[in-house]
């Protein structure tokens, strides 16, 4: 993509309300635009960056054996009524009326939908399990929207949902959802650790918040050195195996966010040498929910014995337009954003020195063809900016690589190969740079 | 796909309130299920239909050099009343109320948004033109929705704009997505014709309405055989390139909605046996509207010359939902849907005649992996439906090619291939059956 075709308004100076790194980057990164409180555009850029999240989100989800559909944004409240919700939800929840005075409302989240679509249309323990997901746009009316699209009101989020015969069924539908979100927040370049959260009805020990090591994270985390160093299931992994062992070695280790850090246990359970306290940023919440909702709104089930049972349900969601702004939080530094490749909206930003002079674009064209035959994703500045206002612009959009050409080099039949994360650079030949750049495989999109 | 593992509740009877073949198969192919009038959840084979659909929408925008960006859903008041349109549109606009009493409304277009986010980053001709579009779910508070997803209320299009210094350069935008449409429903396996529609302030030939050719259309359609002859510009056309003789050539000839046909027109201009009477359906739209919106939004660029002039806009709607249903109306028979290949949700449903037969199901296991190793997307019945049943299911879903395999067959060393489309089936070993299934490449995904 040439920088002069492209839409990429960034910003010199950093907005006087955001209040936090990501926001004030993805703002100065031209990356979203704010429509409304808790409302974004989501600029060429930004967009880039959340769709490839998105895959990798997807591609885990498919792995996982869950199947992808779409439910729609507006509801009608008779559903929520149903599963006694809506009364519940107070002002959060976006409420709407049609123009035929119909009660409906944005969707905040799909359980009684999804109910509602199972009841009608799964009979048997042979039909089971039921494993499906969507990846659609929620609102949440939050009262004071902050924090860019941390906490915004209009979200993207996924969420999948299984539906089993029995406790123990459901229990291996959620270790699905524990081993996936492993694989996902690995493949987005994150640190992610699983972390008891808020009992559900049925135990403690069925529902967990993933919250990811960030510096300037919303909320401090403790936890064992073991996990931050623990493998992560690989590509192979099978699910339609045993996936407990997984699960257990990742919940036999402690970790806590503060609502539940115990300093005592910390103390007992942690050698003062693996002890880890931390910032954190939580990014997926699985649930199990048991009969919740298909008690209520009466999803039963046949039994292989003939006996009619509701079904054991749980949900899991992950934050995917959050995502980008953790990954930001996690992963920048004074100049900028600093962008792991499997997200990185374009692997390699191309700055020529000296637009406008002849050989430089030559070469800067040649090396853009090559790059985009070679299948690398690539950012031309092809402005006539100055090289200082291309070197800071680049390096706060985070481009993993920067091939840096100009008419010195070129003369000594060079340019330049500046690393985004390290700061490193390299001087070799245009073959080379080609060569290497192209080495470097997008390894992180490909789940292998 | 295994189609235990899946979830499509296809429907035995055709539903009552389904008035137009699309809905009545879309709801028995268990593609869509009705949430509320007019609003549908996308079960998982019409969401991958859609998705398909999506992708080469999505490809054909990228190649004709618009970029891909986001806006949200939900919109303020404001921006509307600063165009003038937000009393126009009446009661279809969805309006909304949030928490703070703040005046909203789901978006059923995004021509002020768009408009409002280059006023505030577009300052010159040296930035123009910018090409931009995005692909989001709208809203139509349809008085009476009808017809399944071919007049929703929530839908999802792909909307682009254009914004250019001057009206020369203004046309050459909206050359570009006339051709991109041209590409799109070819690739789509629809035969679309491009016709003049209602005059902007500009001028006549400025919009123009892109219509499918299909029996149970909505619409009486006339025009010059040449044009459902005439072919399309191939993946290699340049989109940088001079675009107006295709323009010309696509739009010398006479084709026109019954609204706006002209009888004596019709026969003055076109040959008795190049004389075209069908049915159609709208699957895109296109307009010019100069500085309708630029101008009282204020949205200004500095000219070569110096002086300020309002920007120049187009915008350009496909209709991604409707289209799912659009293809079925242009393809199906008694017997159910007749997916073209390039939207196809799988390419081959393999069909176990005797599921339990030990034989025949190590058959299938076998064809089913070979053929999920050569990258053919085929979804496997394997439930102990009886084999009249599985035939009916795969007709009504209609997938390009069904593989069948039974116990008497395979005695003989042999499977047999059906393709939906004519019927034909042809008997072969279950090497010849993957060689040929594999050689039918995906072609219409590729885009070449």
């Amino acid at each position: 993509m040439r920088l002069s075709r492209y839409f990429l308004p960034t910003l010199k100076e950093p907005p006087r309300e955001a209040e936090i790194v990501s926001h004030r980057l993805m703002l100065r990164a031209g990356m979203i635009r704010q429509e409304s409180a808790g409302i974004y555009s989501w600029l060429p850029l930004g967009h880039k960056v959340m769709r490839k999240i998105e895959r990798i989100v997807r591609e885990e989800q498919d792995r996982a054996g869950f199947v992808e559909m779409l439910m729609p944004t507006i509801q009608p409240a008779d559903l929520w009524r149903a599963s006694g919700r809506y009364e519940d939800y107070g002002k959060e929840m976006l409420r709407i009326c049609d123009r035929h005075e119909r009660e409906m409302l944005y969707g905040p989240t799909n359980e009684e939908m999804v109910t509602d679509i199972l009841r009608v249309s799964v009979r048997s323990y042979r039909d089971l399990p039921k494993l499906v997901y969507h990846i659609q746009w929620k609102f949440r009316d939050e009262v004071r929207p902050r924090f860019g699209v941390m906490r915004g009101r209009e979200f993207l989020m996924k969420d999948a949902y299984s539906f089993d015969v029995d406790k123990e069924a459901a229990r291996r539908s959620y270790n699905r959802q524990f081993v996936a979100y492993l694989r996902t927040f690995e493949r987005l370049g994150l640190k992610a650790i699983p972390m008891a959260a808020e009992s559900g009805p049925i135990g403690g020990d069925m529902s967990h918040e993933f919250i990811i090591l960030a510096e300037t994270g919303e909320s401090a985390v403790y936890c064992d050195r073991a996990l931050v160093d623990m493998p992560v299931p690989g590509a192979d992994i099978d699910y339609e195996g045993d996936l407990s062992p997984i699960v257990e070695a990742w919940t036999a280790r402690y970790a806590a966010t503060d609502d539940k850090y115990d300093a005592a246990r910390f103390a007992a359970e942690v050698p003062a040498e693996r002890r880890v306290t931390a910032r954190g940023i939580e990014v997926g919440h699985i649930f199990y929910f048991g009969t919740k909702y298909s008690e209520p709104m009466g999803a039963l089930v046949q039994t292989s014995d003939g006996s009619q049972v509701a079904g054991e349900m749980g949900s899991y969601g992950i934050g995917v337009s959050r995502l980008v702004a953790a990954i930001i939080e996690a992963s920048h530094d004074e100049a900028g954003i600093i962008w792991p490749e499997a997200v990185a909206p374009f692997k390699v930003g191309l700055i020529n020195l000296k637009s406008g002079d002849a050989a430089t674009d030559k070469a800067c064209e040649d090396l853009y063809g090559r790059l985009a035959k070679a299948g690398i994703e690539v950012l031309y500045d092809d402005s006539e900016e100055r090289a200082g206002a291309k070197f800071t612009s680049m390096d706060l959009i985070g481009l993993p690589w920067q091939l840096i050409v100009g008419p010195r080099g070129l003369a000594a039949g060079e340019v330049e190969i500046k690393q985004r994360a390290s700061g490193e650079r390299v001087t070799l030949t245009p073959d080379a740079a080609i060569a290497k750049l192209a080495g470097r495989g997008n390894a992180g999109n490909t789940g292998i």
